[in-house]
């Protein structure tokens, strides 16, 4: 952890992150415990203000996106307006797949808006992944309407994506054992996925669905001979340097 | 698991949980985490709405309970009224020595508040413990000034309280190292607490402080030979009972 908070019972009163969570609310609770993780803090106090309105009702984006399911944009914006309204000073997302609608909810509200994929990238240079082949996992809806495939080429990689057949019977049971809490079911059909990916000759595979970190536990990440970026974790140091960067902005003003 | 919720997509829309968390922030998204890995969903439509207030910048309550430090209660009133407001329909507070301002905590807002110690005698009784002597680990505050005692007595059993010495050596290490994400550093204070209390006759032991659970992981709790009372999940137990409960009023009216 590179990542040095300053002390913000000195410094962060009053600055707190909004999170728009729930999709799934596992996911969603699993990010407000890795940010506290990650936070290099003595105590209590010196953690980062969160609010966290883990609402599992908003409707499935994949479905939505793929197969003319409910529109989940009118119930991400609630809760965005929400947050807003409550006094965030910065939202967070932990929902790849919710990014699909990212311009409509960054402009819905005042305050700013972590973008994951973003984070992601930053994580791949954080990890020393400087170019050459990406892998990707995540939801059907993530993959193919190439939310990272995008970014992942303006920033210099390029990307490499599951075949339908792999999507089908890696990421979707992955993901979808995390939502019903059988996390012990999700390792093997996320583990053929990344190795899949790897024999294609990737350096990294992205877990681009917030289910996945959870469907490949940290202690178990060190089977695989690439780097695997956790778009939770990613989000979250993402958060700690935006905390950490904005104190330091206000201190030197 | 035995509890069953009903479909909540059926039943449940626009009934929310409310938590006051933040001591410590760990604890209040385990909390949350937990709730969500023992609700027996299939989906994320099927869990709770949860609005989880990490507010980690609360008072210490230990130190102002015993040596004089600033009072948690005004900044937790804020909590529960700012929760309130939000329009959650119970609160729950996964934090134990917080419960030793519970009386004002409840009397402040109009919606139902958990009591943790309520939880966990209903978890002994859910584990078959009837009677007998109950071991009791938690701040020294929770210890001290008896918040388990009189519960534990009314319901029949034997409470039983580390020593000054066993509190200062095993309790207070154990949680403050959860607080400044050491987790691995717990687990040996935690056990030693747990042992001396088995060996003075306890047939369970309360892990009464919401860093407790996070000290002693769920994979190694069969290394001891009692019963572990754990008060993230026995909170969360509740819960989940409370939400199927009031449903099932709600359906015979």
């Amino acid at each position: 952890m590179q990542v040095i908070l300053k002390n913000s019972a000195a410094t962060g009163w009053g600055r707190t992150l909004g999170v728009l969570g729930g999709m799934g609310p596992l996911a969603g609770a699993s990010f407000a415990y890795r940010l506290a993780q990650l936070t290099p803090a003595r105590n209590d106090q010196e953690h980062i203000p969160v609010l966290l309105r883990n609402d599992p009702r908003i409707p499935d984006r994949s479905a939505s996106r793929l197969s003319g399911g409910t529109d989940p944009l009118p119930a991400m914006l609630e809760g965005m307006r929400f947050l807003e309204r409550a006094g965030v000073d910065c939202i967070a997302i932990p929902c790849n797949t919710a990014h699909l609608w990212f311009d409509a909810l960054d402009s819905a509200v005042g305050v700013p808006v972590m973008h994951i994929v973003e984070s992601v990238v930053e994580d791949l240079r954080r990890q020393g992944i400087q170019g050459g082949k990406i892998g990707i996992m995540g939801t059907a809806a993530t993959l193919e309407l190439g939310l990272y495939q995008r970014y992942l080429i303006a920033a210099g990689y390029e990307p490499l994506v599951p075949s339908q057949a792999e999507i089908l019977a890696c990421c979707v049971p992955a993901i979808f054992a995390v939502k019903a809490n059988r996390i012990d079911a999700a390792f093997s059909p996320a583990s053929q996925g990344i190795t899949a990916l790897e024999r294609r000759g990737a350096q990294a595979v992205v877990l681009g669905c917030t289910e996945l970190p959870l469907a490949v536990p940290h202690h178990r990440r060190e089977e695989f001979g690439l780097v695997l970026t956790d778009s939770v974790d990613a989000l979250a140091l993402s958060v700690l340097e935006r905390f950490n960067a904005s104190e330091a902005v206000a201190l030197e003003v």
